[in-house]
């Protein structure tokens, strides 16, 4: 039986994004070489919500919900009504699928919230539940908490193909050991591929075949680079009962401050994801829930300036790494990039944290999205697009300082 | 084993507070006897944030969070350090005790995340709990949800004493029968119920001989009325390292809408529920954090006025049930009253129901905070003063009116 402290020795927190400063450096010092490099900070653990702001009428929106009062302030557990109506009818246009406002959607604290909850309304102690590796690093963590066992499904990221790379005969294989349960990001994080239709396709179609629950991640999805076309799991798949879509406006909306999030599909799972919510948090902050009548509802042109602005940076990045003969799929959505580092001769905890100390960058290791990504590390280029390219050069130079 | 289903019938939320609004009707016109009864709606499953409004300068102080950009938004997972080290002083003078910034201080969504996360360090599957009955009805669904067993402890709180009325004999029965952790409210929810210094005492006393944890939720601390002694239980036992306090700004403060609490004490607890909480919403809303800083720091002579408008409150309604002949004890701290019905014709569930369609108030049963204390209702009379008194003589009416 696994102990209580095993159990949270599995959730370990210290390389995770935004706890760098816990951490304790111990004897780093006579791991280093070289002096400290000249440049602005950047932390890529998360995205700069000073350099891309919060979408236009946000903080009005919130105080909005605030005037309302006690009506705001005490929702449904699942969030308001009103607020419901208006988001189902947005994400049914987005998707290109119907969403229940009544009995098919949940807001929650966060799409870190609605994940925590759909892993729970699906996954108990000995549950198989195919993971794919890389990927978001909650996503594990979520499965063993509850008890449930991995089997991973590989992705082969590191191409330019206009498919994500998943090992579709590996995913067959989980399904076919006994996973019920298929959880992964589109766009996938922390690489930013995107599935392809034919991927899509066949991804519903083992589902179907082993009668599987699918939990799709979709937190990335308005952030399409040029030309990508992006498929919706639940327009491919009419199996209203397994699927479970998980989105927020965190992310590309930068309304991470305001915590929301929100799951739709199956109202058994939503149901199951409420009662739990109710022991979790009650609610997403009343007043908070008023700022998502700003989603999918942004100023003409905004969205797209935003995906123009992130897709420069991008390419710069791509070009500063690329030039350094490092390998890095070029993403074609979100704001993550994932470059895989030359050998070093320091181990990657060890080098994330001397980026810290000398170059002033904040990266993540790869060793949290995958037990096979251990050369890589993860940035959030949402920042400042200046700071943002003169720190990748720092990466850089910081690699070949520390080459094996 | 419990398998996912049952997991989720015990976290049923068909009579929680707030729900009413999902509730199926069935056919209770079969039931009905007699008219609508005319006045002003008054919902007593929650307080009324209308009738007493937030902390002054909240959302003043949630502004100043948005303004700080993304710092504030992205924060640890136990919450902003600056505003943990202002909280761990007030809290810290507030209780008497030690209170670390550092590592035993933890900002949650709500004292219910408090509740949650602090319930998830401590329990595994086949713990022993003791829980009192009757107790705020999350703490039952939590230990169960996390595959504990519960060991009930009387509340013999229908009396006037100056003890809250808990078996003690119970309670070294259930440590003795193996129970590891004590899980409380002081003031008591759904009665008001204050634990006397002797009380307070010899849970201490037991909690050490039985070397057992103790999370004590102390959320409505700040109401206490006129002359009542209250006794923080982490200033009584000096066991740091099995005490976590839960405390928040939801009820006194009027600040529910903004989904804020606190836990604080034993620092290998708070570790585990930071790691937790980094995978069930990453953190306490960021903007929202900031709100706490009105915390412990309201305008002089408010939450002396507002005691003293709910003790008058208090006062009126017991009036109405005690002079109806509703068996009734008065409320020592907060805004909980826990009148016992006399017996009707019809079942509770229905009564209430009734309630809502005839009277135009809405209560929560007894059934959710104990399976012993079904012929009592439980009323939030933070409300507007005259609409609570007027709803209390509708209640006893209805009572009549539907007696067996």
């Amino acid at each position: 039986m696994t102990t209580i402290e095993d159990k949270y020795k599995a959730l370990a927190t210290d390389n995770a994004p935004g706890q760098e400063t816990r951490q304790k450096t111990g004897n780093i010092e006579a791991l280093m070489r070289g002096d400290v490099m000249a440049g602005t900070p950047v932390d890529f653990s998360h995205g700069d919500v000073d350099a891309f702001a919060p979408t236009p009428g946000s903080f009005e929106a919130f105080s909005a919900g605030v005037e309302v009062g006690g009506k705001q302030a005490y929702t449904e557990y699942r969030g308001a009504l009103d607020i419901r109506t208006e988001l189902a009818a947005k994400l049914e246009a987005f998707i290109g699928a119907p969403v229940s406002a009544d009995d098919g959607l949940i807001v929650t604290t966060g799409t870190q919230g609605a994940l925590f909850l759909a892993v729970a309304a699906t996954v108990t102690d000995g549950d198989k539940v195919a993971i794919v590796q890389p990927d978001y690093f909650a996503n594990r963590k979520l499965v063993q908490f509850f008890g449930g066992e991995i089997a991973p499904v590989q992705l082969n990221y590191i191409n330019n193909d206009q498919n994500a790379g998943l090992n579709l005969g590996e995913l067959r294989g989980a399904f076919e050991a006994g996973a019920k349960v298929f959880l992964y990001s589109n766009p996938n994080n922390p690489t930013g591929a995107v599935y392809a239709a034919e991927e899509i396709d066949e991804i519903a179609a083992l589902a179907a075949e082993f009668d599987a629950t699918v939990i799709v991640d979709q937190l990335y999805s308005r952030l399409l680079y040029e030309g990508v076309p992006y498929v919706h799991f639940r327009a491919v798949s009419d199996r209203s009962d397994n699927i479970v879509t998980i989105m927020g406006p965190s992310k590309t909306e930068s309304l991470s401050g305001y915590r929301l999030g929100v799951a739709f599909g199956a109202p058994k799972l939503i149901e199951r994801m409420e009662k739990l919510q109710a022991i979790v948090s009650l609610r997403a902050a009343g007043y908070n829930q008023s700022v998502l009548r700003t989603w999918f509802n942004e100023p003409d042109g905004w969205m797209a300036e935003r995906v123009a602005l992130h897709q420069a940076i991008r390419d710069d990045l791509i070009r500063v790494f690329h030039g350094a003969g490092f390998e890095t799929r070029v993403p074609q959505a979100g704001s993550y990039l994932f470059p895989k580092l030359p050998t070093l001769g320091v181990d990657v905890h060890d080098f994330v944290r001397l980026l810290r100390l000398q170059a002033g960058v904040i990266v993540t290791p790869g060793t949290e999205f995958s037990p096979h990504t251990e050369a890589s590390v993860r940035l959030n280029f949402s920042q400042d697009h200046t700071a943002a390219v003169a720190a990748a050069e720092r990466i850089v130079a910081m690699a070949h300082r520390y080459k094996a």
